[in-house]
């Protein structure tokens, strides 16, 4: 038991707050000799880091991630590879402002997780939202591009943003090319013309939007995964819950499993071309029984609009005063678009902590 | 790690195949000096159980429960009480009945997990699904029953069906008192007496239904729970999923969050009429920052339907020839039904387990 | 976090006290299509099992093993093999006397841990110790003998006493042959002679007399264990510690180790008879930094003389007044004697734990 | 499961090799609202520290610790507390020298990890022992620190050396006001003053010497603990031997125990003047049944001398040639000198656990 540790074999621990010195990971029991720099990080930062369009917050952070451990030179290859040693992963905070926090230090901001944090531990780091903020999923990201190098290049994860407020894509115009042309992630772009509008409108109105989050892996083997507590799926719900704002997790059919029938929901099974087992259908998301079937692992989750909005609320200071506050900071007008990223992270942690617990158990 | 285990501090571990002689459960960490016989686990076993219905599968099995250990006299009060050892409980199997499975044991059964075992440890326990039946499910509502004990009477956990198929319950209808009152749990009587139809025609069609279940926990003082991977939440969601044929869990705005605005989404703050704090909405169904508000805690999941059916479906044999199967057995026409007792189940395992995580953190 | 759980992947709950209906373990992790039924048990539980000599308990215990679940016939070869799924074992107590405890009941028996459950749960179950009675060792073996199935023939567990009381072996004496040719698991046969009369003595006397075990692992190869916290030696000791009455663990020259030179302890390296890796000595006993080298393992353990003997002792009171207290049931005179295939059986739970691991980790 | 954490809900994970640019740890489920600055830790670092006597290695490391997370002002008394959030603490290695590792590369030094880290990962940071080296324990103490602090001005931990090679102290001469005043912390100063000339002797002669070493703790009431697998004495034991160099453990009579008869090893029990329960004796080290008694705790370990020695050893190069190899560099001719603070660190790490253990399940 550890509430900042995520994994069973393939295991993360994460520390830091926003607006403390510096925010990192702990991922331990990772394979030996796999080649890794920060090089093979910093690009998956990049694509979740803050600041690079004006439909996400305008906070400046390099996202300059250091490794402090666990790597080391090959003697074969003379390039860095992993020792099997836990890597220590830091990433500093550089744009943490000085700004006068003492609305938020004394007042519970609705949505956000002010008051729980007080009722539990009485005493919170305000700053940012402190260890609550989003902020911690860079951490996530980075060590999420080290379970894709343990992963390798025959599993792809591929996360995308497919709702942005009512508005949902067309799958039908789905093109995985186009999801890193545009600012959200968004495989449909006549879809993503329209969220553009949809997001400036949110933001000058001092609004914010929620969204829904798909991520798809192919190439996952038949036969990861666990029976009844450790299932597949069970981690992958735990590790999509667990990002920021979330508020619901699916896998396949999902919660339009209930308005099926048996036919409808079971998925045929048929020889395929190559003469391997095929599925017909994947309602089940590429999992059965918590064990992956070989077909796409596919699994979805919302993002409740950002807490943060200029729009004045209602709320309570800790003195049980009535108030109404308002947030004016740089933050995110839709803050589904940088979890898409973090949705890709969490399922590599979770495919390679169930890769190597596969390995232990059956060899 | 535990394939078969689940919770931190207070912590089951499940066992038994469908048709085996016995299934059960060790639950870990129970507190001391708890009043426990088998008679506050039995009632909950008796909503579960099968065959109290036609709309249920009418495998018959008393599903007697004996407990083993962990349970002595208190010496001050006569009385059975927990000791702080071990509990073991045991259920009979005495309904398996000796039928020839020979077409379950070399076909895999579409949306079953026949064929996601096979691929993982090339041997299964073929018979009635065996470690994958939801038979299971009966260790986890009789392990919850002492987790009701430890939460004591404040707090109120209560399950209930929602939908059936694509028709949903109307909400404004709702009344407790009703849902021991039918077959369904159902909260609507009106709804209902629909359902009855609804599940009688898929019986007769040899078709099933999907449903979805809806747990609301009442009386969690606000501050339990855990920041980021041991959130309230991300337990809850991996509780829920690890239910057999659960395809997707929301907390409560769940994936409609994804539609609403900053001001819909977040949950203004006043004070009660009692001087205490009072939240206007409850769109995050509870929990904020992966920790307990006080408000009721309000989770999903849907429960897909039967892959058991009488209607032919297309597979494949353990040698790969195509071929079709259909399920003759005694099976549940919307197994959704029972699957309310186990999410409340799984509801009181998460919470006791974060009261004493609590407890041990906080103080 | 399980206080009744030992192990990471290949992970054991036991559960059951001295006199209640049966005592039992759930095997978790366990790899499938191993061979597996009663008869590789029974074997090792009779090794263990009281009353087979005057010099152990008189308790007649048949120690029948019952296997619960996870094993199933395999198509291949028709034999019952283990199926991945949790193994569950119960072992019925029945030589449970239905004497009167009323002096246990209500007294702390000196160098037991009545006053420590008492402090800790405020209450027991106090027949013959309850949960902390040596009976649940019984429980370690059966599972021991799963995880030697588990490490197969290529590895040799063999366990012995090497000192009762004072007296150690001869090691220069030592004959592995003579370890199963006499009641105490001697493999020096002078000194098993004098320990018969020095074991008859104190029992004679009302005494009981301390132990040393030493457990012996040929066959691990080179690079299983961890390093810092989950050392194969640290694992080893937590092991060995959690036995009964285990007071002290150590590992090759252990404890005295302490009183060596650097020249002495570091063990030399040069290239064997078969172009291999050779050590000079053994004074690590098969562990550098935590994982194996491919020597033998050597670890032992000591285990206090019974703390129920029938010489009088000072003790006080539930109510805290000043009594004595004499124990005249049946009880070990050297309780070290059955330590020996329970230290076997842990070793061999630490090394399947291990093996698993580090095929997770390594591949 | 994870290689380089140890606890349950009061846990660290460390991090970082000897000639890294840090090393660190992560210490998560710390309870909030305790007052904490680095001016905690620095002292227990400074007792560890290297270069403070000639007996030491004269590696000349600051050891100056930085709280990166976890710590914030408490709005009540504006001094900086614990939040309840992860607490990360870093040290920069400033003495790393650049000199030239090639033969520690190339070659397996005797009695280091060097061999079995290579057959286990295939790579290794050879620099100063990478991962193995005794480094990492400086974590240990700085986390050690912070469980001091949660366990309270009541609980006090005092280590000692009581044997340097063959050469142990007179208990008759312990006095706990010497072991701080004398290079050694060793309670007998006329010992000490013998071990003076005994580790220059060594020293001079390229050798090294093993040592022994006791940790006393006082003031933990009777409770703490849990039966069969978390023992707290089982916990300190995989604690103890985690260490670097340790090879033995035991707890109160420890291996002597074997020696003994019923009647001198269980501890009698009277009323204290105090009214309250007393021993007669400490045999069982403050633990029975794996649960404290309220005695002091006792526990010991071996620390094997020093494999780095300048007198030439036996050994092979990774190519499988025999060589020989000896140590110029910086090291300690009595490792087990610095394993005192660690030691204490350890048991403090230990019983913080237990204490929040304890309060989960117990309340």
């Amino acid at each position: 038991m550890s509430h900042n540790s995520f994994g069973h074999l393939f295991r993360i621990t994460t520390w830091g707050e926003s607006h403390g010195p510096a925010i990192g990971v702990v991922l331990d029991g990772c394979p030996p000799r796999i080649p890794l720099s920060e090089a093979d990080i910093q690009p998956w930062l990049d694509r979740r880091r803050p600041g690079q369009s004006r439909h996400v917050t305008q906070r400046r952070e390099p996202d300059r991630v250091r490794i402090l451990s666990g790597v080391f030179e090959d003697d074969r290859t003379g390039g860095p590879v992993t020792t099997g040693a836990p890597i220590s992963l830091v990433i500093d905070n550089e744009d943490a402002r000085s700004k006068d926090y003492s609305d938020i230090r004394d007042t519970w901001r609705p949505g956000h997780a002010d008051f729980a944090y007080d009722m539990k531990y009485g005493v919170r780091d305000y700053r940012g939202g402190g260890r609550s903020s989003a902020r911690e999923t860079a951490a996530r990201v980075a060590a999420g591009a080290i379970a894709r190098k343990v992963l390798g290049d025959g599993v792809a994860i591929r996360g995308a943003l497919v709702q942005v407020g009512p508005r949902a894509i067309d799958y039908g115009r789905w093109d995985d090319a186009e999801i890193d042309r545009n600012d959200f992630f968004c495989p449909d772009p006549e879809t993503a013309k329209l969220w553009e509008a949809d997001i400036d409108a949110a933001r000058k109105a001092g609004s914010s939007l929620g969204a829904l989050v798909e991520v798809v892996v192919s190439g996952v083997p038949a036969g990861w995964g666990a029976p009844v507590y450790a299932k597949l799926d069970a981690d992958l719900a735990a590790a999509m819950m667990s990002i920021n704002a979330a508020k619901g997790v699916e896998i396949g059919a999902g919660l339009g499993a209930a308005a099926m029938t048996g036919e409808e929901a079971a998925d045929e099974m048929r020889l395929g071309a190559d003469g391997a087992p095929a599925f017909l259908s994947n309602n089940n998301g590429g999992v059965l029984g918590g064990i992956s079937t070989g077909q796409d692992l596919v699994a979805r989750f919302s993002v409740k609009p950002t807490s943060s909005i200029r729009t004045e609320r209602r709320t309570l200071t800790r003195d049980l005063e009535e108030t109404t506050v308002s947030t004016q900071g740089r933050h995110d007008p839709c803050v589904g678009i940088r979890a898409v990223p973090v949705g890709e992270a969490m399922a590599a942690l979770v495919l390679a902590d169930h890769m190597l617990l596969h390995r232990g158990q059956v060899g």
